[in-house]
């Protein structure tokens, strides 16, 4: 069974926006074990968006269409769709109402022609669209499963997660089980995992074991196929064990749980409040970490000591040691993290000290050399570190490399 | 005349890694004329991509492939390009060595089997690789022009811009040229802009003006086709004057400026510093600010005071004025302003105290509720907002507004 993803729009041909519907419908498509073998994106053009889904129509059983369903005359997914499958659109009242009331809330009128937006495929199963006016739509034709939905990511997001995946699960539920599971890395390269685990990376068979490598993470990908639930789990769970015997502590999260989820929630959990210093990174951890919900319960306080006289004022840094060390070395970013902490009393004090680049470098200190400190009134841990990249690579890998210190501590692990 | 992408791998269509470059690519070759028609993404899967390829060769005249040059089994592009094609693949002495030489330098004996990244499609012109092994290739087959990049971004990117276009350039230089601008605008919302601008509004003609809507900001794209570069500026510049004259200063920038890089070049050039009081974006404007190289000559410090102490302690807001006025209040926002402008020496403050959701909330103050504050020494602007969305799209709302006050300020207008 293959699975296609039709993204239409003139501004992701021309490269004006990035694509990123596409994978984000891929993940969670993966996630209920259908995994995309077509991706295709067109523009605003009917010949060409013919010639696409008859391609589509020919290969694939579950079709996937995002973008064009605007109420401007440059949205024709619909109209196009009902031509190439012969299939009559009607008008959803009870949409039509939902369209009409969004413009009533906002005390607008609604535009001329909205009316076109309440078209449906007779027979569609309806999505209502919680952000915006154009509905999804899945529909079942001839053996092929096809869904519309708006191009808007927020609006499309909101659709797969609410309606198109627990469709798309039940659908699927009588047939073959895929169980999927990621497990998220930390802490080492991408060789070093692979020399770890090669023996256990096997694919195209049956547990299936591969690794994704990005910026911020390395994941490793288990799927397995069974006829039923518990099989599928007991190729899988072995396979797991195994994994996390050779890579331990590397192993920060599972699924969607990113650095800062884990790390929050093991703030939450350990009852443990944290301040933050920051110079290089200017603001990103503080932000990284205050993108979780509830972070005002573990999260006192973030001070962006950028330059020295702030490090100075703010955290009580010496002029001496400023001087005889630098503004980048061990020592200011120990003092750092144990003045944070003091000032703010909070049970924990990270510091970070560094050079994100492209300016400031010097012979010693080269672009990404930082210093992460981590204090807890008792025991103060500094640790050295050579970063890579672009300037927004290098910061986003110090933020991600200080709230993983922060982990490692919780939990009790080395942080060397 | 069609132009294709065919981004190649697994990664890809697994949604592992967001596709960027297809959006590169087709931005690139809208510079040159060279609309892309259709863009599809496969996996490292031999059938479906002997499908991909004979669609392509069988609609377009122009076909750009990227990815599965590397030395893994995984990576196919090549073979099966070679099958399709029926063209043989020869060693390319040159590039031969060129490639073993990049393993000397770096005191790495070559990999087995590496000698396979120098087969070249014979008769092909050969792109050699600045930052790593696999080369590209320029191949004219049949009539069509085929293009073979490697899939690792910064090596394709600087194959595009050093051989790719010239090639195309001159292949294609008797051609129309196309010229493109994008106006980039914040502070109204889309339909208000799109009112404003409505009979400049022109799509499927030439010129053509069309908007884009993306969660941070507006973006006006401007296309004219011409004979020449000074025909198709003609054709532009007095649209873009009427729109510049339409929306005045809610345009904050072009082509590829985003708010910071614009409020960074702002006080870099009026040599103003800033320093900045945050409680709801959690240290997101002072990251915001801090990823343009160079940040250090404006920005001074950043104070993310999330707890009612780290407000006191570290900004002198009086107790009374949280209890009576609440945290969030214009009051509060007034004083973070003030006194951090005080505390840090700096010619600007700017200060934000809002409720980013999803707790916290009460009748009076729902979710999104906010006032930005900015102070010069003299006056202090006090404005508050309400903005909609989850927790993280708020955040993004409020930074991007608080960084808009800025510039509007440096500009000298009206902030209200």
């Amino acid at each position: 069974m293959a699975v296609e993803l039709i993204n239409i729009g003139t501004e992701l041909v021309l490269g004006h926006v990035i694509n990123t519907n596409a994978s984000f419908l891929s993940q969670r498509l993966g996630m209920v074990g259908q995994e995309v073998a077509f991706q295709v994106t067109v523009g605003d053009n009917e010949i060409r968006l013919i010639t696409v889904l008859n391609q589509a129509l020919g290969r694939s059983n579950i079709i996937i269409l995002t973008g064009g369903l605007g109420p401007t005359k440059d949205d024709i997914t619909k109209n196009v769709l009902s031509k190439v499958l012969n299939r009559e659109l009607v008008l959803d009242k009870k949409c039509f109402e939902k369209i009409k009331s969004h413009f009533y809330e906002r005390k607008l009128t609604p535009p001329p022609g909205i009316q076109d937006q309440a078209l449906i495929f007779r027979g569609a199963k309806v999505i209502l669209n919680r952000f915006g006016t154009a509905p999804g739509q899945i529909l079942e034709d001839r053996g092929t499963i096809i869904i519309i939905l708006p191009g808007v990511p927020r609006e499309m997001k909101t659709m797969v997660d609410k309606s198109v995946i627990p469709y798309l699960r039940e659908k699927f539920s009588r047939g073959e089980v895929i169980r999927s599971k990621f497990l998220k890395v930390f802490g080492i390269g991408e060789s070093t995992m692979e020399d770890l685990i090669k023996d256990i990376i096997i694919q195209g068979m049956n547990p299936e074991v591969g690794t994704v490598c990005t910026d911020k993470e390395l994941i490793i990908r288990l799927t397995s196929k069974a006829d039923s639930e518990k099989e599928a789990a007991s190729l899988l769970d072995p396979l797991e064990a195994r994994i996390r015997k050779r890579l331990g502590n590397y192993i920060f999260g599972q699924e969607e749980e990113t650095m800062e989820i884990v790390v929050g929630a093991l703030l939450t959990l350990k009852r443990k409040t944290i301040s933050i210093a920051e110079s290089c990174t200017g603001g990103a951890i503080a932000d990284l970490l205050t993108d979780i919900a509830g972070s005002s319960v573990y999260f006192d306080r973030g001070i962006v000591s950028y330059s020295n006289r702030a490090k100075r004022e703010l955290l009580g840094i010496s002029e001496n040691l400023l001087k005889t060390k630098g503004a980048v070395s061990y020592e200011v970013g120990r003092a750092m993290a144990k003045n944070v902490r003091k000032i703010s009393k909070t049970d924990l004090g990270l510091s970070i000290t560094g050079i994100a680049g492209p300016g400031g470098a010097t012979q010693d200190k080269p672009i990404g050399f930082a210093f992460i400190g981590l204090d807890d009134g008792k025991d103060t841990v500094v640790n050295e570190y050579n970063f890579t990249g672009n300037r927004k690579i290098i910061k986003d890998k110090m933020t991600c490399t200080a709230l993983d210190m922060v982990r490692r501590y919780l939990c009790g692990y080395s942080l060397k």
